[in-house]
């Protein structure tokens, strides 16, 4: 628990539980609003779930602005780059500019850029579009990803696999369209190219891909690659901080006046308490209120409450 | 170690390293035969090598047989069931029986018949053709496997992935068929369906599908589903010693009289030294001996040498 700002009021309320967590409400939402200068959001199952934007989230969004708090979209999908989650953002009728993102796939990009990996060195993809294009932009030759999709193994006796021995990085997110072909070139360029790094995006073990349900997430695949190679990967995506560096250097914000708000507890809330913020877990998402208060939780926020929305409507009480 | 048997010429032999491990010589060969009753052989690296018989295995397995020594081979490939396994022997050229033959594909049946899985239970199985035989053999019915290969996910709005609730165990081996929808359907099996069991044929990390190089083992695609499911498997293979029980049903050999003969420390030497019996590590497969003899080894097989051959060989002298 980080920077908890306790009034009389709040220890008095019937709202705070046992852990400390607090029920964000008309009493406490003044002193969480007051002590942060920007809100990060996640943004699946607290911005929107899957193509459908959760309600009062652009009127929220406004507000905070009006009222100076600087706004950081932080997700760990890395299937689109930044300018594609800005057009997404835009579609769903909410101004956001591509610097106020911090994808999972630029994440990875930027840890290539910061560690001096060379240029002519490239960059094997399990994963999205999203990460080849934040490759691009960073300057590097990624390979993989939708293009090897269809790709089909031929195992025959004297067919060799053959993959390109420049591959200094293999870059693991979530994948739909995984298959034997991608992972034989990430474990080949792992075991067999010296020095190769292995770095995953992040390793949420299920996702909401559709709004239904949820599906296998990028620690699957992550997941798989540790399994042939033997390695763990650099996580880049929450809950690793890695992204903190970049934001800080952006916003000129201390990370105690930061609020991280997310739906899910082992990455979003986590990567809040490691990096200092304050932190707001809403139940729009993945985690229900019986599994915040599952004894066997040892992760929580300092706050939390149904949907981002109860912001703006608490405030305006 | 394992019921190391000493002698003054062994001890005083140069080819024995400082661990305790002895090279398989003229001086130290008969002891080892003398003190076994049934060698445990793993085929793949050591028998043979994808489609190709190793040099000598034939004329060593029928001295072996000729001398009164019981023989089992005990695979982690779960791609073929017994049957099938005996037929290659036979395409081979060698004179295998079916009840000779531990596969994993036959453990994985035999771990749902000795805990009574009930027979109006399905399995749903990411992996081969040999799995599913055995499951229809031990009276059961398994979904997936091949028949899933080319299966396709639709990640659209309002599409929901319906599985079959009455799945009570997902059996995952290797699977070079993997895809998402296969994981997604594993996945919510173990997470959706109550008491579902996760039994893994084995955790190898990788293995020669082609003879000229290695490819993701089961190990990859077990790890897979750990990652979305956040649970452990009940592994049924090498290392693990569950196959013991019905190979000393069968046999009726105490396990200290039996020598594991293989190609891998972590899992037939393992296995071996798991389950009580003396270890023979042969360099015809994927462990070379500075992998061995590196500090960092901490499996130690009781003897080594180059091929199973060597025993036809050095007991000739």
């Amino acid at each position: 628990m980080n920077s908890k700002t306790t009034t009389t009021t709040e220890t008095a309320t019937a709202t705070e539980s046992a852990s400390g967590t607090q029920l964000l409400s008309a009493q406490n939402v003044a002193s969480l609003f007051n002590s942060v200068d920007a809100f990060l959001f996640d943004c699946d199952g607290v911005i929107w779930k899957g193509d459908k934007l959760i309600d009062g989230v652009p009127q929220t969004l406004e507000m905070l602005r009006s009222k100076g708090k600087k706004l950081v979209f932080v997700t760990n999908n890395s299937s689109k780059s930044r300018g594609q989650y800005a057009q997404k953002f835009h579609s769903l009728g909410i101004s956001v500019s591509q610097d106020e993102i911090f994808s999972s796939s630029f994440a990875a990009a930027m840890y290539l850029k910061l560690n001096n990996f060379p240029t002519d060195k490239k960059v094997y993809v399990i994963g999205g579009e999203g990460i080849l294009e934040e490759l691009r932009l960073a300057g590097y030759t990624g390979l993989g990803g939708p293009e090897d999709a269809e790709k089909r193994v031929e195992l025959k006796s004297n067919s060799l696999f053959e993959h390109d021995k420049s591959v200094g990085a293999v870059v693991v997110g979530l994948d739909p369209y995984v298959n034997y072909y991608k992972l034989q070139y990430g474990t080949l360029c792992l075991r067999e190219n010296p020095g190769c790094l292995f770095i995953a995006t992040n390793r949420d073990a299920v996702g909401h891909m559709t709004d239904l349900q949820e599906w296998p997430g990028a620690g699957c695949m992550v997941a798989a690659i540790c399994g042939s190679t033997e390695r763990e990967p650099i996580v880049v995506g929450k809950p690793s901080t890695f992204m903190m560096d970049f934001l800080l250097q952006r916003f000129e914000v201390s990370t105690s006046r930061m609020c991280m708000v997310g739906d899910r507890l082992d990455t979003d809330i986590l990567f809040g308490q490691n990096a200092g913020c304050k932190t707001l877990l809403v139940l729009s998402g993945v985690t229900t209120q019986s599994t915040l208060q599952d004894p066997s939780n040892k992760i929580l926020p300092d706050y939390y409450t149904s949907q981002v929305s109860d912001i703006l409507e608490l405030l305006g009480r």
